[in-house]
């Protein structure tokens, strides 16, 4: 087992001599050039707890706060021709070198991490509280972030909202191996408190807040959602009740048949309604919560004409996005109840009656107001979202996305979307499993 | 328009005569078997505020309270050899004499209205209170009666739950004239207080109180409700800003045809259906509220399992009686959502998730508790309703009634039953007109 999640001697002996040559190449590039400049690895790589498989490497390019970081950006530059430049808080490369995945993230160097420029910064501070404590224990936190992984928790990106690596690192410390963090975590519910140093300085209202042992007023858990937390803490139950390989390696989601998805059509009977458009332009941690704030305005949209969602979700294939609505009641009658004052309210009433001169019933009382029925303008969810979705406020890359061209497929035209991608997404989506015992 | 509503002078003869005639026989039949028995005329027919057209005759005899009341019953039954017996809070008889409806009614003749044994005891004070202030203002009482029959709030029977015609004299009594009645009640609000002899003694939470001038703890308007009440605010709105005789006749309502029914099911696109049965053999006071129960009960079921209502009625026509129920859902997903217990709460969780070994989808995590979806047994409104009525809890008389058969009508289904009256109240369902300004 731990063999499958270890790195080999051999990938071990690569990384330290990559790393070391790109370090050199950094730090020769800048003393030629007569800049201070401290070249580091850090990271999971610095660490010891790189899972087998993972090649990536961050390297920071730490100056002081008196030189700018374009300084920096530069000797990244040169110190892989071919890249491509991308963007968090600041500008930084991104390089493929030797089969391995390298960052070269430019930064400042701080006093401690309190008084940080950016939020990048503070990794070094990071790699250097972790790289003295971890020793001994580089196994558990790769068995942890294994399982993580296997149950669909691991990453702290937005589309996971799951846990980041050194928050791993933190929960095997706090518990000192790897049956103590999930110990510890069956009983988690939300409200859950570590703070390995004793400093907190802050309230957070985040369901898991550790604080960060380098920057009291952080919660390291703050990207984690409430979902993912409960999930790791039911998984952990489940797995000490019954441990199994299978946590750590589910095996891959296997794409949806035309034969399945009919039966899950058929098993169901709800409408499935999905919106398909060209993804923007953006990484993953801009999209998908673009995506979230989409389908809560679109499920406002249905809630708000009468319509009841089953559930929801979002997601992305190739090059195209995706929302997905289950919809428990899709249907409505035309006929609807249209409230009006209360009967007492001379001039409300006239205004009301006067609004609505030939309902399909009434003006008559119920409750003490005046009620009248009339036509619905939309009967059918997918009409509705046919008609009103350019029209909601999307996010600025969604919006422009969808009003370029969407399509919508209900039920059965799901077939026509033949995408292996999409497909497991769809079984992913029908199963709905999360590990609980 | 006053001809209309006022008796003619042969009429008043006519009343008089007769009445005159069978209190003559009653006190005879008392005297000659020794009975101590005072026969009265009470209600609008002693007070010359009877509508034009009403042939109801209201005879008392009361006993002292040491005669039993069953004397005065077997008096009542010789006075006319040919009646029915009636119940209300005590038996009384009821024939045809001469084209009058007359009900001849035990009661017991006590000191003051406060010490009545019995809820008839009181109507002997009423017409006394009545009769001696309505002079000059029995058109007024005529008047107001008329309008308040034209827009559909006149009669405190159950079925109504209207105005009494004692409570239309109090309200004549109270504003002084017909137009002072509409004037005051245009600005009535639930919780309308009046109190002529300013004696109440009671917090009552009826949204009109009228205490009884004759017995402080009673409100003479127990029996409106709050619809009827405010329909009469409106309508008396409407009149004063625009009079019409339409208001006092408003036509009779002719009944739907087969084209002007399919015509709502076309325009509404609602579910309709229909549970009819035969009516159990009791007065309407005892029927109406029962089928009031029932639809309530029914609503209740329907809403408990995820579909929704427009709108919904009861009624009878012939020996039938029916509950009406328009749905706004009335189908949903066969997927449905049954949420578990807080994820944390191991052992519930355990069971929750032994009692849905095969779920659609899940388990999964939704807001800190564990959701399942499940299959639904009913997907369909009348599905439901056909399966699960037999099993409520409808009140006795209902109860057996619709347990010894019933018909479910859905939508065109409706258009089988080709009877007058059942077209009539659906033509008065779908326009559900209150008069309102």
């Amino acid at each position: 087992m731990l063999g499958r999640v270890r790195p080999s001697y051999e990938d071990k002996a690569r990384l330290k001599e990559i790393s070391g040559a790109i370090l050199d190449r950094i730090e020769h590039l800048a003393s030629v050039r007569g800049i201070g400049l401290k070249a580091m690895l850090v990271g999971s790589a610095a660490r010891g707890t790189w899972l087998a498989g993972d090649h990536d490497l961050d390297i920071f390019l730490g100056v002081p706060e008196t030189t700018p970081l374009q300084a920096a950006l530069e000797i990244a530059r040169l110190v892989a021709p071919e890249h491509d430049e991308k963007y968090a808080e600041h500008p930084y490369v991104h390089a493929r070198v030797d089969g391995f995945e390298v960052d070269l993230v430019p930064c400042y160097l701080v006093e401690d991490a309190s008084q940080l420029k950016s939020a990048v910064d503070r990794t070094p501070f990071h790699t250097k509280y972790i790289s003295r404590r971890i020793a001994g224990l580089e196994d558990d936190v790769l068995l942890l972030k294994q399982f993580m992984k296997g149950i669909g928790v691991y990453g702290s990106e937005l589309k996971v909202g799951g846990f980041s690596g050194y928050l791993v690192e933190l929960l095997v410390l706090c518990y000192g191996s790897f049956p103590g963090v999930l110990r510890a975590a069956s009983s988690w519910r939300p409200g859950q408190l570590i703070d390995l140093e004793g400093h907190a300085k802050k309230a957070h209202d985040e369901p898991l807040v550790v604080v960060d042992p380098v920057d009291s007023k952080r919660n390291v858990a703050a990207a984690l959602t409430m979902d993912k937390m409960l999930q790791f803490a039911a998984a952990s139950r489940a797995f000490l009740a019954e441990p199994s390989l299978d946590f750590f390696f589910p095996g891959p989601a296997t794409p949806l048949s035309d034969e399945e998805l009919l039966a899950q059509l058929k098993a169901r009977e709800s409408s499935l309604i999905l919106v398909e458009f060209q993804a923007p332009p953006v990484v993953e941690d801009v999209l998908f919560p673009q995506l979230h704030k989409a389908e809560e305005s679109v499920r406002a949209l249905l809630e708000r004409n009468g319509f009841r969602l089953l559930r929801s979700d979002v997601g992305s294939y190739r090059d195209r996005a995706m929302l997905l609505f289950e919809m428990e009641v899709w249907q409505l009658s035309r006929a609807s109840r249209c409230l009006g004052p209360p009967v007492w309210e001379a001039e409300h009433l006239s205004k009301f009656l006067a609004a609505h001169p030939r309902p399909l019933s009434g003006p008559y009382i119920a409750e003490g107001r005046s009620v009248v029925e009339l036509p619905r303008k939309y009967t059918r969810a997918q009409d509705l979202l046919a008609e009103e979705l350019g029209s909601l406020s999307l996010g600025k890359h969604l919006s422009w996305a969808v009003r370029s061209g969407h399509n919508i497929y209900v039920g059965p035209e799901l077939l026509r979307i033949d995408d292996e991608g999409f497909r497991v997404f769809l079984a992913r989506y029908f199963q709905a499993r999360a590990r609980m015992g």
